[in-house]
């Protein structure tokens, strides 16, 4: 019998344009080699903090730069993209809430998780209200009321916290960032070489 | 009659491990499409001084994970690579050797070129030497004593200057960065990007 491997890692922020593009990718990677994928969404600002980095789009030249390349990166990949007029945005209602739907059902989470990037890139709705968390959710089959005292608590909070600290400890410092079987993968243009690292085992 | 395309822009630091591996690729990327590329090198850390930006290497767990990338990025293209003692490491001498060679001869300078990122990335000899430039320029054909004298004069110092501030005005932030018909992609993992926008003019 052969173990059956592990999950691929998944790290992203509501908040960012590449996460929300290998979001459309990255399940169908791992499906095309029989793999799963956990998704775990973190508040990468927490960690721009501790390393003392900028967000991409407030370094000069660098902001341009990515700014045209979302555009170009999602025409590629075909994946509907419009840079919302509020970016980037604090995201912890949408990921408080993701964790707390999250504990009942994986599913409803991932369904959540689209459901919200699609809001931001696509909509423009920011991922930093609680009431779009609740909307959302609600959409997906969530009871809306607990979702809204979900969002709120301490517990749910505390879970996100925890999960960006892990991602930390991990050596997780962008968004996307896939782990698979222990190695390190940063960025959406990273995704073939991923695919490459699960078919080979490695090089 | 069609006109002929304009060469592709392949700027690069002498210190940078990506800008090296790029170094590897770029010209069969050109050549299979009936492209050439003009090598542009510049110091990166003028421009990272501008825009206020640090080393790759010098940001926390960011740092780490090139040092692993670097390594498996290299193994990945089969491009030789030992990341050097002294590392990262001033340019300035290599590079103004570079552009000293070029006004007589592009075919001389651009094999000196090699031979630098060689001498850094396979045999750790750091670029910041006069007298490893002089080297290397008389192992790929250069008078050794001219070579000496014009990598300390200032007309082919403040050519360097010019190409770097030539750059940075054109958005150019990191090493390698590729311009394609006026369309910039940073980075030896964009190569594959370049290639299909060569290819397709676009999408």
């Amino acid at each position: 019998m052969s173990p059956t491997p592990a999950p691929i890692d998944f790290y992203f922020d509501f908040s960012s344009p590449y996460g929300y593009l290998a979001s459309h990718r990255i399940d169908a990677i791992a499906a095309r080699h029989v793999r799963t994928v956990t998704w775990r969404p973190i508040l990468l600002g927490s960690i721009f903090k501790v390393i003392g980095v900028q967000p991409l789009v407030s370094v000069p030249l660098k902001g341009d730069y990515a700014r045209r390349d979302f555009e170009r990166s999602a025409r590629l990949h075909g994946v509907p993209f419009r840079l919302p007029a509020r970016f980037p945005s604090p995201s912890r209602p949408i990921a408080a809430a993701y964790y707390a739907l999250l504990a009942r059902d994986e599913a409803r989470a991932r369904a959540f998780a689209r459901a919200a990037y699609a809001a931001y890139f696509v909509d423009g709705l920011a991922p930093d209200s609680a009431e779009l968390a609740a909307d959302l959710g609600a959409s997906v089959g969530a009871d809306r009321a607990d979702l809204v005292r979900e969002i709120a608590s301490p517990e749910v909070n505390a879970r996100l916290d925890a999960a960006t600290e892990e991602a930390r400890a991990r050596g997780v410092f962008g968004s996307p960032f896939v782990v698979v079987d222990g190695e390190p993968f940063w960025g959406n243009d990273r995704l073939e070489m991923v695919e490459r690292w699960v078919e080979r085992g490695g090089w």
